[in-house]
């Protein structure tokens, strides 16, 4: 007996999960003092982006917003919002670290999920969540020319890899499909939000060498 | 009655917009002082770049330049004859410039079109003909180490957006498709031209803040 | 009569390529202090990503390492045992360099192979075979920062170009599938570690200029 509607729920997710990472890259374009198509430009970029690249590897195109431009709609609307509400916004990088976690948490789960849909082997679709999580804010930030995600940020990419790991073990495991989902995505902004709270990191590679 | 072979001309405009753009990565990386295979891959890319990014999102695999290679012979002999023509060019930057220009009137209304044969929305339609113009030169100027189309850049992905946006209007309009080919072309160039001529440029986000 | 498996070499030798590009991607993590999840998503991407657009381009897809999983594994295990052992190597930009060229003389060479075997033109498939050595190089370099491939690189480009056509001009000729393969192979490695060796680069742009 469903008591709501998963398809409709993991759909307005993904939606929720594509405005907040559109509007992580409009902060980014405010901070390089883009105009507005720049916003629109870094804004659908970044909310597009890892999904994108999924699709094109899976093979499944025309790719997701091709099919469903509501996706291109939701980023216009979120990266133009961002271009008039900015001034309102004091602390605009703590807000773009948050909304960034939560675009990393529903990606990562709502990633592997679809490669899964696909067949693909567990390692794959893990590897798929991954990148739908991730690949987005890597292009923005290779655009803006700033600092990687990939350098110095606390339990991003781990926190990927942990949500799309935790998803797939409960997939896999006799849970229902809510519940899989709710998990993999609590492991990652669990994850990540102590990260950004506590400054948790994982050690660089020099550091190591020193230590 | 037809009095031209419209497709004909449009296939021979592609070729144009080939090689401008591909003459625009190659004087990109003659200020890079790259060696002849940077002209040629840089002159490629940019070539390249923003018809094959479209032709992947719409699904259409393999990709016009590997179904028809005399789009990438264009890009050779446009990079190869650059390499040698470039100390005769007394102001590279301007050429490069109006050359950018043109390829971009021409490629976000040829873009829009072939995306609408493929019967997508009119706001992917758009969007692909925007990436089609754009794509190009923004992979050129991350290769190249440049600041981006995306900032400071005279009206580029506005003239980019109007053309596309001008011809898809014609194409729904009911005009002849080599006048709606026409007028996409001619709002782009006039735009882009104008805003080159007198420094339109749209604000960029620091400006409208402090004003 | 066959004396040796050669399907089971291509791949076999196809497994190293991707490690030792693994490798050289996680010893540019390593240059970049990245922690071990850097390690693992610049290998994969060095190791993956010039076949992967090579896929992409000629419609094959889900892209070859989608298909068989090992190639991704491989990554994994090249880029945290790299984590692990680079302190023991005491030149590591030289180790870069040559594993590097490793990887660039098989993957130009395979990669024209793979082209070949979709019935695409001679210049479509050298094309996909610099491709598929050059590209995870290139993406490499962008997401770390570091000076491209294609600039003051000694013969790098130059190599896959003259290995894939080689190999295309044994493909055509009457000569055995093996010594086709070796022969490109052959021909890219010698150029490459001649070039390391000699320091033998092609004139950059401005300095046949000045000349």
């Amino acid at each position: 007996m469903a008591v709501f509607d998963l398809d409709g729920l993991v759909y307005g997710l993904g939606m929720g999960g594509i405005a907040v990472f559109a509007i992580s890259g409009a902060l980014e374009a405010a901070r390089k003092e883009m105009d507005i198509l720049g916003f629109i430009l870094i804004g659908s970029v970044t909310g597009l982006g890892g999904g994108t690249l999924r699709d094109l590897l899976l093979g499944l195109a025309p790719v997701y917003w091709v099919r469903d431009p509501l996706n291109v709609g939701i980023c216009l609307g979120a990266a133009v919002a961002t271009y008039f509400v900015v001034p309102l916004i004091n602390s605009r990088i703590r807000a773009l670290i948050w909304m960034d976690a939560l675009g990393l948490s529903l990606f990562c789960v709502t990633g592997t999920q679809i490669a899964l849909s696909q067949g693909v082997a567990p390692l794959i679709a893990v590897c798929m969540g991954v990148m739908t999580a991730t690949f987005g804010g890597i292009i923005r930030d290779v655009l803006c020319g700033v600092s990687l995600v990939l350098q110095g940020r606390e339990l991003y990419v781990t926190a990927a890899v942990a949500g799309a790991s935790a998803y797939l073990g409960l997939y896999l495991a006799p849970v229902p499909e809510a519940l899989a989902l709710l998990g993999g995505f609590a492991v990652a902004f669990g994850l990540r939000g102590a990260a950004i709270l506590f400054g948790l990191m994982l050690p660089s590679y020099q550091a190591r060498d020193r230590g």
